[in-house]
């Protein structure tokens, strides 16, 4: 970047029309933000194929955290493996409260009834946080995976998350998000695959991946 | 989920399904992973118009710090608001380094030269984590922003990633990462907006936005 000390006049016209955009930009941007003025819990649903569907969901339990929330985490189908996650989160135990249905993905399982016993189990935990107005932020982690496999009913699912405390954020990750659960959530995200190592044959790691 | 302990011939065909095509589904995961062996420091690209690009990251610093590695971060363009998870991570100094380049968005500075040499400054922090090897995770917050308005050089950058030790993560959130850094990065995920709470009038709130 060699031209940063440069006082040429194309330099100048640069960084003029630089200046006129990020005006322009901050104008209407200010003007949404003055228009976005209501504060209530939101439901996140963080679905697709691609990374960062959990890890974001883990994210925003920190930011909660930051702001000295009290956070509550429900780990559907994942909790064969003690990930880095569970690991760190359980170093906070008056600040998150942490339940992992367990017993890994259904493909480990290939066990229909002892998973849909579990995950309405992992339920019942899920309710009681959302009972809960001390708690500001919900995780529901992997929910869709349980829902795609029909082992919790979608309509009881948006019925009790419909229940919870006005000011209460729930984040719900995994796959295959229901339809039924986009249209009553706030803000969706597809994680769409551009690339992934492991189809390039790197393991999954400690750190990037659990 | 009244079905759950019905024993009729209909329950025991639909688990039985279930079970086959989960058997099959494991055959399948189990030769992928078996393929996947390679231990590999990798770079991670979180772009996009959706949520999750920066809390995935911070997620991700998390997973790391549950396997007790050690982390540096360093967040380009955004650092005026005093942030969640900057709040949180800064209660761990012996675990994370964390740099901010402070100054808000581009919208907000509308300087140009000013903003560069920010973010040069911040580059020269990014190196000195990615010069030490025993720092497990870096994460190169909002970095894509600084690459979009040319504050950083985008083939300087790469060339020092690759530089970097063998076994060290990076990972790289902002939108419109560009075609360079896509190309060599080994994960990339595009976060796609399905749907934003601040499109229907809901503000920017603590513990899911910052």
């Amino acid at each position: 970047m060699s031209d940063t000390k440069d006082n040429s006049a194309e330099t100048q016209a640069i960084n003029e029309r630089h200046r006129a955009r990020m005006e322009r930009k901050k104008a209407v941007i200010d003007s949404k933000i003055a228009e976005a003025q209501k504060e209530i819990g939101i439901i996140i649903v963080n679905t697709g194929n691609g990374k960062g569907k959990s890890s974001s969901g883990l994210g925003m339990v920190i930011r909660a955290m930051g702001h000295g929330m009290k956070v509550g985490v429900v780990q559907f189908i994942k909790g064969a493996m003690s990930t880095g996650e569970e690991k760190f989160l359980r170093r906070f135990p008056d600040e998150v409260s942490f339940h992992a249905m367990g017993e890994g993905y259904t493909w480990d399982t290939q066990d229909r009834e002892r998973d849909t016993e579990k995950a309405l189990l992992a339920w019942q935990q899920a309710k009681a946080f959302m009972a809960d107005p001390g708690i500001g932020l919900v995780l529901l982690d992997e929910l869709n995976i349980a829902l795609k496999y029909r082992y919790l009913d979608v309509h009881m699912v948006i019925a009790d998350l419909l229940e919870r405390p006005d000011m209460q954020h729930v984040v719900i990750t995994g796959r295959g998000a229901p339809a039924e659960l986009v249209a009553i959530a706030d803000t969706v995200t597809d994680m769409t695959v551009v690339k992934h190592a492991f189809n390039a044959g790197i393991a999954a790691q400690a750190g990037t991946e659990w």
